[in-house]
């Protein structure tokens, strides 16, 4: 597997080699807590995948000599140089030794430096000094008085503070809003209404400083001048808070009801009574069933990936791959106003958590672990991806005839293939109170649908805890209220897939097709109906150009996009594709030009885009994106440089999403059913005819 | 069951009373075969439903008395009147007595008669005469010479022929375009290219006529006009057809190709080891499962519907069921630029075939019969529906939190009822050769798929045989060639489907919600961001009136609509409302003004519309629609006067649909995992929380 994650040992050698004076980075153990953000020290360690030339070299002819060599992508804090800076280093060859070098890694990025402003956060230390910034000590009688709660930076402080992003626009200051919230089970639907900004710009917590505090739409620069008002009467309160008393309907507790008719018997269960028809080569991480195999990799930016996706031999897919997730809100508040998460940020990959057997998979699903490695070592969850076949109780096929030969149906079997990630830092779980709230709460689950026709389904969905708002009416227009004082706050999901097709071969070209009315005339027509038919037509055209590739669906999906190489033809002579077939929920984003998401996610504006495909351009976005809105360390517009893509090895970005306007029942967690959003890859014109056929479920009857 | 369709005891007592002297109808007996179109005779009996107010009082009540007056509505083709006319009758009460009465039913359509140019399509005998009337015993020679086969009327001939529709436009006259195929299996994928315009009005096949046929684009007013033509050489030929050999790739047999990897395994089975958790009456076809409660009814027109679908005992639909579903053809020969399916004609419940256990559905599913009743007498499908539990193997919903109360999972089982009709005049079947055809093969799948949070997934796919054409490079634009002379023709799917919802009582209005971008200044924005803010916004509105009901949804589905009780809040004061929520493929027609669809589909033009439920609106369509393009029987525009729509009782007439343009992958059938489109109603704020949390599968873990 030439895109296996490294492993533990890997990493140890690696830190070793990075430790020695001969590296001159003079770095800080990362052990838990006693990282100083003035301290050099290793923010994470991963694999980067190999040339994808190479790659191709030695699956063609796979012996140990042609193996790519294996390289490291190392990232590190330099909190202690004269400018503190953040930078990606490239370590290889592998395994460390003799010929081991370093060197910056830069041209995956449009510049050159990270700004330690954007970095990514590390322990919860790292946060600590906020505490004394913001004087929750000395507003402990307000906060009482106002909010029934104080937060003193105790374990049992009825209080807790949540943070929103982007917290820097280009990397020259980082601020945030702090938000409150109670401190109980779900606290993300507790918000209280207090708002403080601050700022935490460079590596001198002392040089730290709150901004503002806001409450009910008043603004203070300070808490003196907030206590005086508070303290002259002149403060307008929130409405009085009804809900303080029973933080039940936040948590998974089953509510005291009668079981509903007969659910006390256990539900269905998928059996294979015979064994699984799926193969796992766990040392490769290599899956395959019914003419589909593919090899997995696992990071932490975003977790899963599939690699080299082949169908009945033939490479249909180099590299699907998640690359980024935005959440984009809306409020008349100071915390869902300014809030645009990308979820890399975080880690999807570095934050997946072991799935439950029987509820996040079947239980005849095959687990397969992961490895993640940061500041604090290695994590390894045993359960982070799983596989299983489905039926999906309905027929692919099927039709009832009337002559021989034509009565019959093939079983609708799938292999799923999964990883839920939950976003949240829970490193920080182990800390005090104060910021042991996760950031976000999204349990994103990733699917990936493999059919006996050839299809993939790619399909996410999303539970969790939404990120709640106090509710009070001049919030309306931005949410719902879902209890007495707490709303849903609107906000839009949108996630960005690379989607490497090489369509019977990587020289490919985009086509697109569209439907439009037309009247017609013909001799044939008769007076009874007139000399004119008005029908539709087909339109086929190849866009040649990167810069008409930044798409949306067309209006009524009259039409799609497909890759198709047009020098391979089925034996109809119709030159062979794959469509990108819209699924549940094609949206993108619906915000344009907001300061804050200004050019750090420019792929959430279309439904799907195509380019020629570039070692330099491996992903379209970083982790650093979240916090650079203005001056990305991958602008994904720059990708479409004019260049033509007819029949070059071309990348799709495909997006899911949904506008999740909030409601009642998002409480305590969203529910997936409506929450989903999914694209197909279907093959068009790539087979001669329905190759699902040679399934031996393809039951073939006689007519009754 | 109220809505219970008739037994067959019930139609032959009304049969039986419709055939004594006092009704004067003349009928004649209607065994197959016999019947004259100068008969008069029974075309169909079928179950009327009562009227909403008397069902709602018995569900109140439900005692014997208090039981809604039966009535069956009888279709009467009277061919033997002076000017022949359809009639459809109201008889009842039922069961037949001294009270029973009949009368012509007239209120439920928008023209007094049917007219008898658009009747439906009796025994084969009606179509014998065009044997003679096209001449292909004359033609023999040359068809053999042309296309290697002969339609002489026997068993073994090679021709058959196909017939597409509308027959008429108002009812003036009744004529085809028939279209000659290979007698093979799967012959809708055979065609030769040889089409026939044939006049069949009125009663008196003596007066039928030939009255065009085209050939490879050249018009002929008749044979002997087209045998000069061939005799003197100036015929400009089809290119010679290699394909003429092999027949087998439009059957459903397996090709010769060594199994995939583990197929000899039987696949996943799913089990329920203790028992079936849904309970199904048989006596009353009343299924119930987790909350949820529905009786079953079934048609000879569109087969399976649902009725008093509850959830947690409050009534939410009082009526969910298709009403039409049409299929409209694009290309360049007189077929396929002529065709506009409207399946109704052809009976979707009246076609209804047995089905497949374990294919169409799971081992475990339940099968309910139906029955209908037409002039060859009752026929019994004793699989006809299903009803299973499905596992959909992801959870409802899950959270990974940090906190106890925060961590655990809801299993996605869901209940699914199906029905499959295949439409396709089978009852040809026994007769000779020319018109075993089918008129059009496809398998429609209809799926009602209920969730534990109380949303409903309402599904169509489709399988069966393209309509095939004959590929040449004029066809270019109107589908794709899938063999070397035969290609799948572009056509648009649209299903309508009528939901009467209850949202909360009957009283409902129709909510509009949309989202738009606005930018906004707040007092808390900092220098660093600027001192605005672009964001979104969502703006709800009710639509008021029925004539701007007529709906399609949002541009990147920005908003949505819902049906909600204005009066009826949830306990945090937002209006009880369903959602109707995009599925897959959420489209309506794409061509509009069409003559052959000019005014019996007008619902296709949208992707839902609202109106103020009627007793005299009872369906959005007929089965003489097909043929009354011009003058439709039902004219769903006319359910759109002015009328306003706050707070009455509403009706949701929403549509799926497939934009099919054809590929090489639909031989031999189509595959239903692309061809498939759906919608969600799904709670909006009816609850005041996620009610799937009730499961006893909602399980809670403490954090690990
Ligand atoms: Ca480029
Ligand atoms: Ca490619
Ligand atoms: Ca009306
Ligand atoms: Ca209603
Ligand atoms: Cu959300
Ligand atoms: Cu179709």
């Amino acid at each position: 597997n030439p895109w296996a994650s490294l492993t533990v040992a890997e990493t140890v050698a690696i830190t070793e080699w990075l430790n020695v004076p001969e590296r001159a980075l003079n770095l800080t153990p990362g052990d838990r807590g006693s990282l100083a953000l003035s301290d050099n020290f290793v923010f994470h360690i991963g694999a980067f995948r190999p040339a994808k030339k190479d790659v191709l070299a030695y699956l063609e002819d796979p012996t140990p000599q042609s193996l790519p060599e294996r390289h490291a992508r190392v990232t590190v804090h330099h909190g202690a140089a004269a400018e503190p800076v953040v930078r990606d280093y490239l370590v290889g060859p592998l395994p460390v030794g003799e010929e081991t070098k370093m060197r910056e890694l830069t041209e995956i990025y449009h510049h050159d430096h990270i700004p330690f402003n954007a970095r990514g956060i590390t322990s919860w230390g790292e946060l600590l000094p906020i505490l004394d910034v913001v004087g929750m000590s000395d507003l402990a009688e307000v906060t009482q008085d106002l909010f029934g709660g104080v937060a003193l930076g105790l374990q049992n402080d009825t209080l807790v503070a949540g943070a929103v992003g982007p917290l820097s626009f280009d990397g020259s200051f980082r601020r945030t809003w702090i938000n409150w919230r109670r401190n109980v089970p779900g606290m993300y639907l507790h918000p209280v209404g207090f708002f403080m900004y601050v700022d935490m710009s460079g590596t001198d917590p002392s040089q730290w400083k709150l901004l503002k505090i806001v409450y009910n739409h008043q603004v203070f620069s300070s808490v003196d001048e907030f206590l005086a008002v508070y303290h002259n009467g002149t403060l307008r309160r929130l409405p009085a808070r009804p809900d303080n008393i029973d933080y039940g309907w936040t948590t998974r507790t089953r509510p005291d009801v009668p079981p509903r008719d007969l659910d006390y018997l256990p539900g269905p269960r998928s059996v294979s009574f015979a064994g699984l028809r799926f193969r796992v080569d766990f040392k490769t991480q290599y899956v395959s069933w019914m003419g589909w195999g593919m090899y997995f990799g696992f990071d932490r930016d975003m977790g899963l990936s599939l690699w080299d996706v082949r169908f009945r031999g033939e490479r249909l897919i180099y590299e699907l791959a998640p690359q980024e997730a935005i959440a984009q809100y809306a409020g008349n508040d100071p915390m869902q106003s300014t809030t645009a998460w990308l979820d890399r940020y975080f880690g999807m990959g570095g934050n997946v958590r072991d799935m439950l057997p029987g509820y996040d998979c079947p239980h005849e699903a095959v687990f397969l672990p992961a490895t993640t490695h940061s500041f604090l070592g290695s994590i390894t969850r045993q359960r982070a991806i799983c596989v299983f076949e489905h039926d999906t109780a309905r027929p692919l096929t099927r039709h009832m005839g009337f002559q021989h030969g034509e009565f019959g149906a093939v079983k609708g079997y799938v292999l799923v293939v999964r990883s839920i990630s939950t976003v949240g830092n829970y490193d920080y779980l182990v800390s005090v109170s104060l910021f042991k709230s996760q950031w976000i709460a999204d349990d994103q689950q990733f699917d990936y649908i493999f059919h006996l026709d050839g299809t993939i389904e790619v399909r996410l969905s999303a539970s969790g805890y939404l990120q709640g708002g106090f509710w009070e009416p001049s919030q309306e227009g931005y949410g719902t209220a879902i209890h007495d004082t707490t709303m849903g706050s609107l906000h839009d999901h949108v996630i960005n897939y690379k989607v490497d097709l090489d369509v019977a071969g990587s020289a490919n070209s985009l086509l697109f097709t569209s439907t439009a009315q037309e009247e017609v005339e013909q001799p044939w027509f008769e007076d009874d109906w007139g000399n004119t038919a008005i029908q539709q037509k087909i339109t086929r055209t190849y866009i040649e150009n990167e810069d008409d590739a930044m798409l949306r669906f067309p209006t009524n999906f009259q039409g799609g996009y497909a890759l198709v190489n047009r020098e391979e033809k089925n034996i109809w002579g119709v030159p062979r594709g794959y469509a990108i077939h819209a699924g549940y929920s094609p949206v993108h984003n619906t915000v344009v030009g907001s300061k804050r998401l200004l050019n750090n996610a420019n792929w959430a504006r279309y439904n799907l885009a195509v380019s020629k495909r570039k070692e330099t351009e491996p992903t379209s976005s970083s982790m650093w994106n979240q916090n650079l809105p203005g001056a990305p360390m991958v602008d994904f517009h720059k990708f479409f440089d004019g260049e033509n893509i007819t029949q070059e090895d071309l990348v799709a970005w495909i997006n899911v999403g949904t506008h999740h306007l909030p409601q009642a029942e998002d409480a305590p967690n969203t529910r997936t059913n409506t929450a989903a959003s999914s694209f197909f890859l279907t093959p068009l014109n790539y087979f001669d005819s329905d190759i699902a056929m040679e399934s031996t479920n393809a039951i073939l009857l006689s007519p009754p």
